[in-house]
């Protein structure tokens, strides 16, 4: 039987993921793919401390990237480092050298994925990402194999299971943001620097990945709408659930009359939804497209061994593809021009919160300013939460984003009215 | 730009779905594909009622089989009559006449799926059959590509569109069994002899072809315990409300200490998982693996579109393999010996309805004969229903198969206890 020589760039959980999944299920690889996949070496910063573990000791260890990109024997590079720069110009000089990468580097891939599969292209030699985008759910293999003959109308998503787990349990166990976090980074699932994953920015790359692979258009950072949950009070949790919805953090993709709009942020999902039953560390896509309807793909979006999986599966796709002498084709093959929706066409209900003072005119001039706006409203529920402060939540009908930043522009100039949130509505289908 | 021509076997609501999607998006499958797909011809039992139809204007209708197997420029037939024979007899010539062949047909490939795939494999041309389980769900492809690394524990599968809709609006609209399914009959979601989906052959069927792929096993029908939704009453649907479960008649295909078992019947479902939120005639696949633990895959089971979707990515598949050279290699490489669990060691809870007369001694007895069979009660509640009866619903910790079938013959033998229902408890996992 033919082996195929892979070689780790990283031997962090991820990196030591993969190195048990190929061990343990060497058999049914051979079986699968008619070839045996062996890890020859890997790359650290100090080899030392790697040397005398025994799950690693058939792999040589350096610190070292030209040993492993100039050895002939090494097919496949595994990058599970996590950084971008470095990462940017290993992999470069991997595709460059010929060798085929697989990669689980979301940041790098959203920020300079499309040059990435330029360069592998050019090369002819192969690029995946599966493991990039929700861990271990084969989100991306889905959409190019079983969506290449429907076309995607949305894609939304629980895609950070930081947030995930800290909103669950400021839902479930009605603690605040801070205690949720705080529980998040003793479990494992939140870093001491948690910026990246409750100001939406992970969230946001992950949908940009998804937007190419659904879309076929690259669209920028810049260009995502992005709104994280530290602004998220206990009292909106509350609120919400009255009205018959929890609050997820969603990343959003449209198409709108072919347009894209890309955005991140909490959103109200109906309890009878299924994206509502998603709770803890886990994540889950739902797709929506003009053959299927709506589909849903659920499972965990991080942790070691399914994000080694899912490196996995992508180094058997590889491997086929060596076998049958079609690499370089790319992992995406669908491609259109980015053009990006206007505010006036992206239509969403919402939810708001606002502090009044507590006069009777201050409900009316709040229903003038949103009059002015033409937004409609289909509820709105006063309380007194202080001496003389009301509590006011509304939730419109279908306006769109232009009216939705004019409503906001014209709420900061009034003084004795505060806007405290607003958050989207999906609808209560599914 | 190269040209694929196929053949459809039928052109009732699937097959059109097939020409509306490919005719459709026929500029994305280019693009994706590199080739252009064609329907050159389609077999029907009428030809004259198809020939003025707009849609089917540039396809050549026949009825005579022997005119596409015949015909050199047909690469792939699209079988989707239905039934099994005819559907056998034609399937096994196209591959035998070097034509790669999709296929929906899911009573076929439960059957006769292992042979087919040999003469495909001898003649080193495909066998794809995607859309025969879960329809629109891409469940098939997902186990072939991102489990191959994995260990797969269970697959759990609302599987049946009917059964589903009927036990929703049993549950949501306190229907009647009878009113559900006619009210699913005027829909077109059941059948007007509804036996093979209402009595779980249905669902059978494609747990078979689903354990196939994730286990390689081949389990024939007879081999498979299963159990419909005739009896379920508008009572059981209150009851394990209450308990805070949801009935779905569920296929699962576990495996134990490597064995296999296969079965399909009513479980009582906690609310709070994924299953639960799945509703009306959509499906979901929930499966249970050593790395990613758990993963749920929801969407539309069946449908013109939906099941078209999944024969034209079946269709694109083939088309690579065709370009890439590397067609007969089989969907599924996958095989292990088929050997089955034993009664002894497959555990878990049960619900028990059960009528006794109104005695004091009845409920002892009942306690008395379950203890017997060291069966231990988690939870019991009695209510009076009639005069004289009483109902004693028990919840019971984890027992086997063997233990199961002990309590009902014994139950069987006293005359004044009677077991009305007994259905599987799910785990409150996900």
């Amino acid at each position: 039987m033919s082996q195929l020589k892979i070689a780790l760039l990283g031997l962090g959980t991820v990196g030591s993921g993969v190195v048990s999944i190929i061990n343990q299920h060497q058999d049914k690889i051979k079986q699968m793919t008619g070839q045996e996949i062996v890890i020859k070496s890997a790359l650290v910063k100090t080899p030392d401390k790697y040397k005398e573990e025994p799950a690693f000791n058939t792999i040589e260890i350096t610190n070292d990237i030209s040993t492993i990109l100039s050895d002939p024997e090494v097919t496949i590079v595994v990058e599970v480092m996590g950084t971008i720069d470095a990462a940017k110009d290993y992999i470069s000089r991997a595709l460059t050298a010929g060798k085929h990468v697989v990669t689980a580097n979301k940041d790098l891939m959203a920020v300079h994925g499309g040059q990435l599969e330029e360069i592998a292209k050019e090369h002819t030699v192969d690029l995946y990402y599966e493991a990039s985008v929700a861990g271990g759910i084969p989100i991306l293999r889905t959409i190019v194999n079983s969506f290449s003959s429907d076309m995607i109308q949305s894609v939304k998503g629980i895609v950070n299971g930081t947030t995930n787990y800290i909103l669950t349990k400021m839902t479930e166990d009605n603690l605040s943001y801070q205690e949720a976090l705080i529980q998040a980074q003793e479990k494992g699932f939140a870093e001491s620097d948690p910026t990246s994953d409750v100001d939406g920015w992970d969230a946001a790359r992950k949908m940009i990945i998804l937007a190419r692979l659904a879309f076929g258009m690259n669209i920028s950072l810049e260009e995502v709408s992005v709104q994280g949950i530290r602004g998220i009070d206990v009292n909106d949790i509350v609120r919400a659930k009255d009205l018959g919805y929890k609050i997820k953090l969603l990343g959003q993709a449209r198409l709108i009359d072919e347009k894209a709009f890309l955005e991140v942020g909490p959103v109200l999902v109906p309890e009878t939804h299924l994206l509502a039953s998603v709770s803890n560390e886990n994540n889950a896509v739902l797709i929506n497209s003009a053959a299927l309807g709506e589909t849903m793909f659920y499972g965990p979006g991080a942790g070691s061994l399914p994000t080694a999986n899912s490196i996995v599966s992508d180094i058997i796709a590889v491997s086929k593809n060596i076998a049958n002498n079609s690499c370089g084709k790319g992992f995406n093959s669908y491609h259109q021009p980015s053009i990006l929706a206007e505010d006036a066409i992206i239509y969403a209900n919402y939810y708001l919160s606002l502090h009044l003072e507590n006069r009777p005119d201050r409900l009316s001039a709040l229903e003038q300013i949103m009059a002015e706006q033409e937004i409609a409203i289909e509820k709105a529920d006063q309380q007194l939460v202080e001496n003389d402060i009301s509590q006011v939540v509304i939730v419109t009908q279908p306006v769109n984003k232009a009216q939705i930043k004019d409503l906001k522009a014209q709420l900061e100039k009034e003084v004795d009215i505060e806007l405290k949130t607003m958050y989207q509505i999906m609808d209560k289908e599914v």
